[in-house]
């Protein structure tokens, strides 16, 4: 069914404020979560809004704690989540990141003791639709096995590089895992196959049935070895400047994600609009050269942006059962 | 055949003296080919080293320039190289990142107009070595296709992580595609297939065939659509922040690559010492946690510090008809 922003909007707002999120809080959460959902990227809104409340009314998810700065370096900084809800902890370090790169030209947050971000992107979009360019990944539970083993010892960390641009920023929000869980799961129950191998079946071999990925848990990290040394990295990187924990001491709710949050400032608006047309110039070539051959070529964070301007002419589409679930918390 | 570490470097060191560098460059490409050599990358060693005095001779690298602070922003600065030697270029700029890095906690160089930096891992194990944590990459000519298309639109964009840790430093190197043109062409010569597609055959079909790739340049981006964005990304990144060249206004010969080298730096010896404990610990739980079920993990840089002993122990390993070649530039 087809759902107003608004409506949604205020249906997270009043769950969060019944939980006992402040007043600022439950309007960012519930704006992160309708975006997310608005986006097309309901795993991560709508659909997840339920275990997000599970997890407040279990306390992996602490109401009571504050963000905290425990070290600063000149141009980056350490802080420690103390648990507190992920989207939150991590909008405020972005824009903390922001801070530090309008003094020093670049800034870094290293945030440990962090729940799940939800979508990357959010956090890619703050810091391009601020004029800033950014680079952020965070750690999560072993889910992923690295290349050649069986055996989950590193997570599938998601990453994300986001620029400014017109008419929308271009973000890259991408795991380490050729496809989520979540994409699976949506599959299986429809019955369809993944376009490509997604993972191994029991027998090792390579796979696109999501049903046997999702039982043998061995999701293909992207380029095989190279997205598992490349989560390995994003991990040693993570845990070392948050003096947090890395993956293999998070367990599978996430209470202790690390992260990092990079951002790089243009001095002033001259600058910013030498940045976007340095942009526009690279992407218009681009489509130039595959246009010739008559194809056509998907840039990052198109499909989210295809998506949020139907979502917000027609109403965003929300599972009917979803959306009972979430009213009924 | 296997050759003496000292002999390759004084091969080297002759012929780069002979070109017109001075001693002290001379030198440090002398290290940097031999190095890459003895670490068993002899396509950016030896085998790269004529092709490098070609483009000394043709003036694609430049010796007559000097490489050239353009702009400062606080932590991090606007380089030219001048189309100077990559590998010099790209060691300045790594220690003035360094610096940066030691004044601001971190630091960013973003170089235009540079060559060929030859293997990435160099300045990885230059920082890591060093006692830094280093991100870097550089953008390429055009030899990929976004995803979805067959143009050569996008680079292969190499870029490294690497972090300090005992005994080696933990260096990723990895380029955008699945596998590197000059490993095909190794395959293609053995009559060997590759291990995994690597490319597209004249069909549009994945194949594990290194000369039908080679015939049709088709290679396969990391993770698909994934390695395509982060290929973009990385481009719009070096390009918008050094004022250089995007990979859609690099020539073959990549006399302009863009690239960026960000290093973040411990405070002490003691903040040091906590990151080489928190990468240590990471590490060994990885390996427990694989061992348990018999398996050996691989982390990034494992057979480059393996190759590395065996060169030094037994001589380092180089095709003798390669070897002629050098001797005769």
């Amino acid at each position: 069914m087809r759902m107003e922003y608004q409506k949604l909007h205020q249906l997270f707002m009043g769950k969060l404020l019944k939980e006992g999120f402040e007043l600022e809080s439950a309007n960012l959460l519930a704006t992160i979560f309708a975006d997310n959902t608005r986006d097309g990227i309901a795993s991560h809104g709508i659909n997840r809004f339920p275990r997000f409340i599970t997890q407040i009314r279990d306390h992996t998810i602490r109401l009571d704690t504050r963000l905290e700065r425990t070290a600063t370096f000149g141009a980056w900084e350490q802080w420690d989540g103390n648990h507190r809800a992920g989207p939150l902890n991590a909008t405020k370090s972005m824009a903390r990141a922001m801070e530090l790169a309008h003094e020093h030209g670049m800034g870094m947050v290293a945030l440990s003791n962090t729940t799940h971000w939800m979508r990357g992107a959010t956090y890619g979009y703050q810091a391009a639709e601020a004029g800033c360019a950014a680079l952020c990944w965070t750690n999560t539970t072993a889910n992923m096995s690295p290349w050649g083993t069986h055996t989950h010892a590193i997570g599938n960390n998601p990453m994300v590089m986001s620029v400014p641009a017109q008419p929308e920023p271009i973000v890259l929000d991408m795991a380490m895992s050729q496809y989520s869980y979540g994409k699976m799961e949506l599959l299986r129950e429809t019955g369809e196959k993944l376009p490509y191998p997604g993972g191994f079946d029991h027998n090792g071999v390579p796979t696109t049935d999501p049903t046997e990925i999702l039982s043998t848990r061995q999701v293909l990290p992207i380029g095989m070895w190279k997205g598992s040394g490349l989560a390995i990295l994003l991990d040693l990187f993570a845990a070392m400047f948050s003096g947090g924990a890395g993956t293999v001491d998070i367990p599978v709710a996430e209470p202790n994600c690390s992260q990092i949050f990079i951002a790089i400032s243009p001095r002033d608006e001259s600058q910013l609009q030498t940045w976007t047309a340095s942009i526009r110039h690279t992407m218009e070539r681009i489509k130039t050269l595959c246009g010739s051959h008559g194809e056509t070529v998907r840039f990052p964070g198109d499909r989210s942006v295809r998506q949020r301007r139907e979502s917000l002419e027609q109403g965003i589409d929300v599972a009917e059962s979803m959306l009972v679930r979430v009213q009924e918390l």
